[in-house]
């Protein structure tokens, strides 16, 4: 059973009011012409620091106490929660310490210091972000704000959901399925919770990279399963090796099961994303259009929703993308 | 007096329904954040085809005669009205042939042949489009769509008007003032019927490259100005040196003034839009928003509308405004 209730996202909405972006649900022509799929984006990209995340974290910091606030928070990310809670936290009036790997998205790095949060960076291979994270938390009481395992912060994420349901009613379309890239699973658990009581005809699907199919895994075998990835992806937000505890006990139950992504599907779609759509995609954010333009799950004549993440993406990244498809 | 009444606008729409799309008018904290200005952008670059232009050709064919639907359409243009007639073109069953320079974005000349329209390519500094147009025209009777001097044009143009009228009153707020990038003046004169109706507080001003400010001189003297570039500009879009003949009946009297900014102000504005709005906009597509971020106007405080009017841009353009704007 869930442990939310889609009125408390509907209350979490109220306390984002005038923080994040209601984005839009585009419908490009385009992309039904090459696909056949009445295909409808939900641009998170376009969000308040280039991902959803800043639903959560916003969320999570309006529910501090008077004392958490003065005590401050911290968190630890690979860069769109970091982000989210480094915007969060000033917009709070807040003091937050991030902690990153060092070889995170340079876009990613900058715009988390560009909030004004202390970035403290590890390396990924020697160090461990939670011991680091909960030593901080120990040394000066700052309260640590998890990237999905926590119920605000998926009321937060449901808010994306709401706006699908209620965007997608007023284009007189009922969705029939909508994907959500996935990494921990508070997304999809927050948009599983709001959808099912909004549009509860529409079914809710997982989509990660390859080596980090644990969702798809888990809602095959019934459990949460613990994956441990041989290899790395080009997703660097949606590398989760497990579904977080809480998601679990939502998605077990709201979710219909998980699409896989190559990372040449990603980049794929990062650069048709570019070229014909004119959005700013990160290669996490776009896997939900990399499985449409895949061809996944012969969705020819269906609505389905897509969430595009993010758009954290750095020139680099981008270029290469372009280039290992230059007429897609 | 304006030849164009706005209730022709509200026509074109029905006309326009199911083929054009309703484009966001987004309002990104960033932007208000850095510049004190209520920023709304009107996202043209997510309009189908990448620019508003298929919203003046759809207008002009779905008005053809039968006998002239039979002859086909001949139209020349540097990028984005020959994507946009293209298009069209195939949208409405009729044949197209387009005259482009062979110096034109690639993104551009891929885009026209994408549709299936036959591409005739001229060299800028030895032939004429205009006399390669009328040849065409000629031989085969194909109707030409001019990019603006058309009335028609002009009307499906406006209905990017009324959708900044009817999206920002839905968002409680009255436009100062909307900037508009300004070639021959299509788009503004249908901009400024429009908000001169439904908005008539909404003072419109054009914005020009450096070089190719005739709308800024033209609504200075009160008469049609025609200028003798001395220099070419990144916007390839925005290259016209005098105001058409029809748009400028229209703009000399609903237009306020006009705006100018430099060939770095609109790189620096494609770098922003990349980095922090994730929206990929062309230099042409990008001037309004240049111009509010080199502080045009002192407009802090106020709420002012950007036209960001097409998205069409090559991937090396768009390196060559990161790397010269690399912290913006």
């Amino acid at each position: 059973m869930s442990s939310i209730a889609w009125e408390e996202i509907a209350a979490a909405r109220e306390l984002l009011a005038g923080v994040a972006v209601a984005t839009p649900l585009l419908r490009p022509p385009v992309l039904e012409e090459r696909t056949g799929v009445r295909a409808f984006l939900k641009a998170e990209n376009l969000q308040r620091t280039g991902s959803f995340k800043i639903r959560g974290a916003v969320h999570r910091l309006s529910r501090l106490s008077e004392d958490e606030r003065r005590r401050g928070v911290v968190a630890f990310s690979s860069g769109n929660h970091a982000q989210a809670v480094a915007c969060a936290a000033r917009l709070r009036g807040v003091s937050a310490t991030i902690v990153m790997p060092s070889d995170a998205p340079r876009a990613k790095l900058e715009g988390t210091r560009s909030y004004g949060a202390k970035v403290r960076l590890y390396d990924r291979e020697k160090e461990s972000r939670e011991e680091i994270a909960a030593a901080i938390a120990a040394a000066t009481g700052a309260v640590l704000v998890r990237p999905y395992d926590d119920l605000d912060v998926i009321r937060g994420q449901g808010t994306c959901g709401l706006e699908i349901a209620e965007q997608s009613r007023s284009a007189g379309v009922t969705l029939d399925e909508v994907w959500v890239p996935t990494s921990g699973g508070g997304l999809a658990a927050g948009i599983g919770v709001a959808l099912a009581a909004l549009s509860p005809m529409t079914r809710v699907f997982t989509v990660e990279p390859a080596g980090f199919d644990d969702h798809r895994l888990s809602l095959e075998r019934g459990e949460r399963v613990l994956l441990t990835p041989s290899r790395s992806s080009l997703c660097d937000a949606l590398l989760a090796p497990q579904p977080g505890e809480l998601t679990w006990e939502i998605n077990r139950s709201r979710l219909q099961g998980g699409l896989v992504v190559s990372d040449g599907e990603v980049k794929r779609a990062v650069a048709f994303a570019f070229r014909h759509l004119h959005l700013v995609l990160e290669p996490s954010g776009a896997a939900a259009l990399a499985a449409l333009l895949a061809g996944a799950r012969g969705a020819r004549g269906r609505a389905i929703g897509l969430v595009l993440s993010g758009g954290n993406i750095d020139p680099e990244t981008l270029r290469d993308c372009l280039e290992a498809f230059p007429d897609g």
